[in-house]
């Protein structure tokens, strides 16, 4: 067992190791992080597991909590106050909004719980001591979860349009459903305003469903600025380090992950990843796509050339081992990469193996195994040296993050062709929010949010996105 | 450069190292054989390679002989007589083909020529020092070659059906057709009499077509018999013996072969190769087929069991790692043993990998790539420590045969249905004679040439065809 099994005090101490192998054996196959989180935040995360041991599932102050649903009473003063979760969209965003999700209920002092729905179950270990995360199954408003959607009627942003909650509201509901996905509206959006926090910070239930990493929009508020700095001086450190405190493979998908590594990755000298994600029309492989992937990684050096004009290289006692790892709903890229460098010598003599984990064809999110497989993929992405990602890809995002590698991003193309330059690196490993306001709390006017601060910016792989980056100029 | 290098006296001297590659590094992947070379057959070689040099293309002997063609003449005595042997069929089989033809060449004083057909070229270095084996282009017959079959007027077989051909003929012809295909008749099989021989030794060219290893028919020649006992006093290491000093791969193949050695399986402890052929419909994959391949490698420890009940397995630092290399047309057995291996932990800790170098759907026997990649692949299954092999496969006989391995046979499935018991361990190394004859030359009656010396046997995998096996008693 290592020495930092508890990555700088990051995780808490008294878990029973067996029940999640993952906590305490990922730092044999993560390189140490080169940020360290801030005693802060390991304070704060100390005092959420307390909070959570308080009014976590099933106790008193949960039940009596909940009681507030079903008879449908509206807002007392409760001890414990909840925002739950609900599982929505592929796995790469599930990880990013359960974040978002946890960092908001750091900062208001609520008590995270997860609606797992069909296909959540033995993905995750869970994160807190003690008490579960998990939403018990008889939560008075699980038949409501299936039905959540834009125009709930008992939305924050709806009853905000209807004018049946304004601050001066005296009698508040015991919930409120926070629609906060990609198809949110202006009214939805103000959850993201300092001066509707007071509002909800009185709702003791607070219902989410989210496909959006909504982070660095919290950071332009300005009831949560202070709060924020002290938790993360780095900035561009936020899904990294909470990524890394909420998120084990279970055993099943630990026994995926380690399986892999040791038999294909271990013995490499150099790991480098590429995650390829098309969101044009199914699978691929698509020719635009792997000219692209290749005129990146051979331009930045990712990947070593190959000498098409020798049959065999130059034999060297020390070459480089190198594994490239792909992972791809479509084989046809591992292929394609896999026989250049079989049927051509590198021309620095590098020796270069090439992986494919799984090739699913297509996106099953409600299938178990195909979830753990995904789940596995991105965490082995993030064991790799060099990481090359797809633009808008959530997938890829987690894999990063949780890496803590600025990866190499692949543009997104036009009209299926090959975009030029065919990459960047990314400013920082932070993953983007996808869908943010256009709009000042304060003026109440559209304003360009990428404008306002410099840790705050416009994402490199979505010019509308925004996304944390580190400022030292402003240390 | 390792000290044996010529393998015990096998390969000459003399050679350009950089033409052929393969011919002095195949010793840092190969192991050393267990099979010594008889010093009578190092000296046969040596004296072919110089009646090779003598009567080789364009030599004057050769020049002389090849105007007997053009003018029609009958035979005369000749200096050099010729084997020409004319490409045909799938690359193991030619492989298998061609040493038939360079044995029956040995044993009768005759130098083998080689027809490359389209997609022969750059695939196998040239076996003898100084004069090629390759048939010049403008070989008087070239045209003839495109239309021999079975019907051929003027093959061995029609010539003696129409008497134009007997023992007392005086005046033979220049040239002969021997057809030894899978659909040859009772006359072309007279081809395996010794009585025929005496004729066909005065005819100085033999034209052979073949898909047969009908090295095991010579050795029921008693003509060829005492030749055969001083050549191979170990009967079943023909193939071995002649394979390792006829067939090295081009540099273009080796750079295929060393490429993906080093890449995927120079680390592992145990290298499995398991060759899955199907002569079923179409390349697969097929249940009754997987299921045979696990029933066999499972049953015979060749492969180890997995734990379908637990997540994850022990961990141990001495675990052995094991590359699995399949080869197949089809990639679902690949998959298959490829995702049983990532689902599941193994009984005993081994950490396996698996892996497939191509799968090229289906056969196409004219594409040179394709062609390199069957010869590498070949090649690297001979290189593993266990091997898996298919029934009435030749590519498996050839992979067997040079890396010296008696491989588990799966056997061949009836209505399409996994065979019980699934596979058997080879007697012997050597390739299977698929047709050979059921005649007897002295009686001239039918006769099971399976029972007739303890050296020649019934094969594991066709039970009417025939193979070479050691036989100690006999000594
Ligand atoms: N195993 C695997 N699944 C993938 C891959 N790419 C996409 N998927 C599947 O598609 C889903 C994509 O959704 P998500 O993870 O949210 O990522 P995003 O859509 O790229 O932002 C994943 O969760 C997987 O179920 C891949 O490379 N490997
Ligand atoms: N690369 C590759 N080609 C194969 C494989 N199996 C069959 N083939 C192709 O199909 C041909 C089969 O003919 P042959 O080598 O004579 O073997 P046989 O038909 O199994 O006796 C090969 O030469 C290849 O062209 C395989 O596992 N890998």
């Amino acid at each position: 067992m290592p020495k930092d099994k508890l990555l700088g005090g990051l995780l808490a101490s008294g878990f029973d190791e067996g029940s999640c192998l993952s906590r305490y054996q990922s730092s044999l196959f993560q390189k140490p992080s080169l940020h360290k989180p801030s005693s802060y935040l390991l304070s704060r995360l100390r005092s959420y597991e307390d909070l959570h041991k308080r009014c976590g599932p099933y106790t008193k102050s949960y039940n009596r909590t909940q009681k507030l649903l079903k008879s449908h009473l509206s807002a007392s003063s409760t001890k414990c106050k909840y925002v739950v979760w609900i599982s929505y969209s592929g796995l790469g965003n599930r990880v990013l909004t359960l974040t978002s999700a946890f960092l908001y209920a750091l900062l208001t002092n609520r008590v995270l719980l997860v609606d797992q729905g069909k296909d959540m179950a033995d993905l995750f270990c869970e994160p807190f001591p003690e008490k579960s995360w998990v939403l018990p199954v008889d939560f008075p408003l699980k038949e409501t979860f299936k039905i959540l959607s834009q125009k709930f009627p008992h939305s924050y942003g709806n009853m905000l349009k209807k004018n049946i909650l304004n601050t001066s509201t005296v009698s508040l509901p015991s919930y409120l459903y926070l629609h906060l996905a990609h198809d949110y509206d202006d009214h939805d959006k103000l959850f993201l305003c300092d001066q509707d926090q007071t509002l909800l910070s009185r709702v003791p239930w607070l219902i989410m469903k989210s496909d959006l990493y909504f982070v660095p929009s919290l950071f332009l508020m300005p009831s949560f600025e202070q709060e924020l700095s002290k938790l993360f001086p780095q900035k561009d450190t936020v899904f990294h380090h909470l990524g890394r405190y909420l998120f084990y493979p279970s055993n099943h998908v630990w026994g995926l992950i380690t399986r892999y590594y040791q038999a294909y990755l271990a013995k490499a000298d150099e790991r480098i990843g590429i995650q390829i994600r098309n969101f044009d029309t199914g699978p691929g492989p698509f020719q635009y796509v792997m000219d692209q992937v290749l005129a990146c990684t051979l331009k930045y050096e990712v990947l070593p050339q190959v000498d098409r004009k020798r049959t065999i290289g130059t034999q060297s006692e020390k070459a480089n081992l190198k594994a490239i790892l792909i992972t791809s709903l479509s084989s046809g890229y591992f292929e394609n990469v896999r026989n250049m460098y079989w049927e051509h010598p590198t021309v620095n003599g590098d020796v270069v193996e090439v992986f494919q984990p799984s090739q699913e064809q297509f996106q099953h999110t409600e299938n178990r195994l195909h979830n753990s497989k995904a789940w596995a993929e991105m965490y082995l992405l993030s064991l790799t040296d060099v990481l090359v990602t797809s633009a808008w890809s959530t997938f890829g995002y987690v894999a990063q993050g949780l890496g803590g590698l600025k990866p190499w991003i692949l543009y997104k193309s036009d009209n299926q062709t090959t975009p030029n330059p065919p990459c960047r690196q990314a400013m920082s490993m932070e993953p983007c929010f996808h869908a943010p306001p256009f709009y000042d709390c304060k003026t109440k006017k559209g304003m360009d949010n990428g404008a306002l601060v410099p840790h705050v910016r416009h994402c490199e792989d979505m010019s509308w996105g925004l996304k944390l980056v580190d400022n030292h100029d402003e240390l």
